[in-house]
């Protein structure tokens, strides 16, 4: 039950006293071969059943330079595991790859995932490599390989992760690590679509637990329920931020750790940040978490992204030309704050 | 608690609600940091806290090729956990996609390393990581990168998974994929370790369930315990193999689906192997697990390597070089069959 054509990525599934049926792998493989032939790109190499994917380096760089992420979803499984939705956790786990990589200004190329769980069916599988596979399409990036792995006595019953690797290149000289970031820069914030994938833990402990709240009751003050809110895809910002990539000084990606954690990361020397926290509206699900949950803003800010998803530091004069970018990519954005003389440090100023 | 400096690489351990005590966490965070600084190499860049890790891609290719692939070790893991030891496990990941990869002939270049668990304490992931780290420094790979995280909803109480991705580099009109292979090649089988990576489902059924022996009982016919055989590191062949990589018509790293699972994989159409069951000494543990679980020797082909880990389809006239090269790996080999004209297919002559 690989999602490559490969047998050595099905180990723990490739005999009868791992209780697999051997003729349904069979099926989710032929399934799931065609999904990931749906990602291939231009630089895809190799042959089918190999053991490595391959994949050419692009050209037209003088010194290519890989950028790479392995990352999972966390406890995001266990939101799309209670709504029988899992056809999205796979993209959640390639834009948030994508956006690691996109904060060093690298463009995405290729994707490997790793499923394991105590009884995956056929369909589960299949629905989570198409998730990750309709994220490396949308990022025409290749899924060039994958593990699947059956372990009963290594998971709870009825539970799975989800993790993956992106691989992707940038061009050394313009690789972005912050050093660029002067005072006077501006904090561009970008809307978030929710949590992201980050503060499950927290969040379905206050749903569920304090709140007492069904999956898929209606969330209180907003349009859908628990399990729309919850399951929102993390967003890409590719498309956002491209266009302006080479105004961008430094970019963070606000996952744990919040926008402070996340800032402080890409400040250079004699830098800090000012944040208002009020310049941008805060969506719903956050407040009702903090008010359902009695959890106090310190803590608020350190577990979510409360609506940022991303940030962007950058030049006072590049700002419309990336807000518009924003906006063609159907992405709200708001100058949160900016950049100040400093000792490395993220303040909030309201 | 991630392996490494990023705090967007332990979201799932970034707040208190987790049940994580993120002194420790802090502590396990700076023991790791060393333990990957110690595998930088000259080709990797970018900065500390990055939100991905970064490596150039080496110089002197014409048309540089990417070589990937993503595993985890199975229930290699359960092993490590009843015998209480840690330190190999990332290893035997490293070893296992090392080979992965130098059957397409490239060299490796980065590692990312995945660890999730239920309750995952500071010394086991260092354990973790740092077995992980000696794999790469074997081989001169960058650990560029992984996550760690802590979810007791999804796995076991006292489990853990382990998985990890591999990017290696090879010339792309250098790369092996069989298709050289033609009838008269000889099939030189490479000495396994034990079983590496694989049927270790079926391996703990026998000797725990079936045979009722203790993970630090004696294995008969053998002068270690059951927990020193199981846990015997998966070899890493590329000291063996790469003196003699230009010699190589194609190569099979013989995981899960055995040798003619694997070997399969790289026959060109009009050509078959023929295996001689009988041309290599098969080691005591798998005749122990086959007399102990009365398992026919049909399955024991598919499931086991029986052996041999790796084989490399080569000219007559190349074999002394390659066997040469092998032993000076202190890896042994055995000349096991032939390759003949055929349907694709591998047939045991014995």
């Amino acid at each position: 039950m690989a999602d490559s054509p490969s047998p050595s990525q099905s180990k723990a599934t490739s005999y009868r006293d791992a209780g697999v049926d051997l003729a349904a792998a069979e099926t989710a493989k032929q399934r799931i071969a065609q999904t990931v032939a749906g990602t291939r790109t231009q630089w895809v190499t190799g042959t089918v059943g190999a053991f490595g994917g391959m994949v050419r380096v692009p050209e037209g760089f003088a010194e290519p330079t890989l950028v790479m992420s392995t990352d999972g979803v966390g406890t995001k499984v266990l939101v799309a595991e209670a709504a029988g939705r899992y056809h999205t956790v796979g993209e959640d786990l390639v834009n948030h790859s994508v956006n690691d990589i996109l904060v060093h200004g690298a463009t995405p190329l290729a994707f490997m995932d790793y499923i394991a769980g105590a009884d995956l069916t056929v369909d589960t599988v299949a629905d989570l490599v198409e998730g990750v596979a309709r994220g490396c399409r949308a990022h025409s990036m290749a899924l060039t390989g994958g593990e699947t792995a059956q372990m009963p006595d290594v998971y709870q019953p009825g539970h799975f992760d989800l993790a993956g690797t992106i691989v992707g290149v940038v061009e050394r000289a313009a690789a972005i690590h912050g050093a660029a970031i002067v005072s006077g820069d501006v904090l561009l914030g970008y809307g978030s679509t929710g949590l992201h994938t980050n503060g499950y833990t927290l969040a379905r402990r206050i749903l569920f637990h304090d709140m007492g709240l069904a999956i898929d009751a209606p969330l209180p003050d907003t349009e859908g329920t628990v399990a729309d809110a919850l399951l929102a895809v993390h967003r890409s910002y590719f498309d956002a931020v491209w266009p302006v990539i080479g105004h961008m000084h430094g970019m963070a990606h606000i996952t744990g750790g919040g926008i402070a954690g996340n800032l402080v990361r890409i400040l250079p020397k004699s830098t800090s940040a000012e944040v208002d926290a009020e310049s941008w509206q805060v969506p719903a699900l956050f407040t009702v978490l903090q008010q359902g949950g009695r959890v106090d803003t310190a803590e608020m800010r350190e577990v979510f992204n409360l609506g940022i998803g991303y940030i962007g530091v950058l030049p006072a004069e590049s700002v419309t030309k990336a807000v518009e970018a924003a906006e063609r990519a159907g992405v709200g954005t708001w100058v949160i704050g900016e950049i100040r003389t400093g000792d490395r440090e993220v303040r909030f100023t309201t």
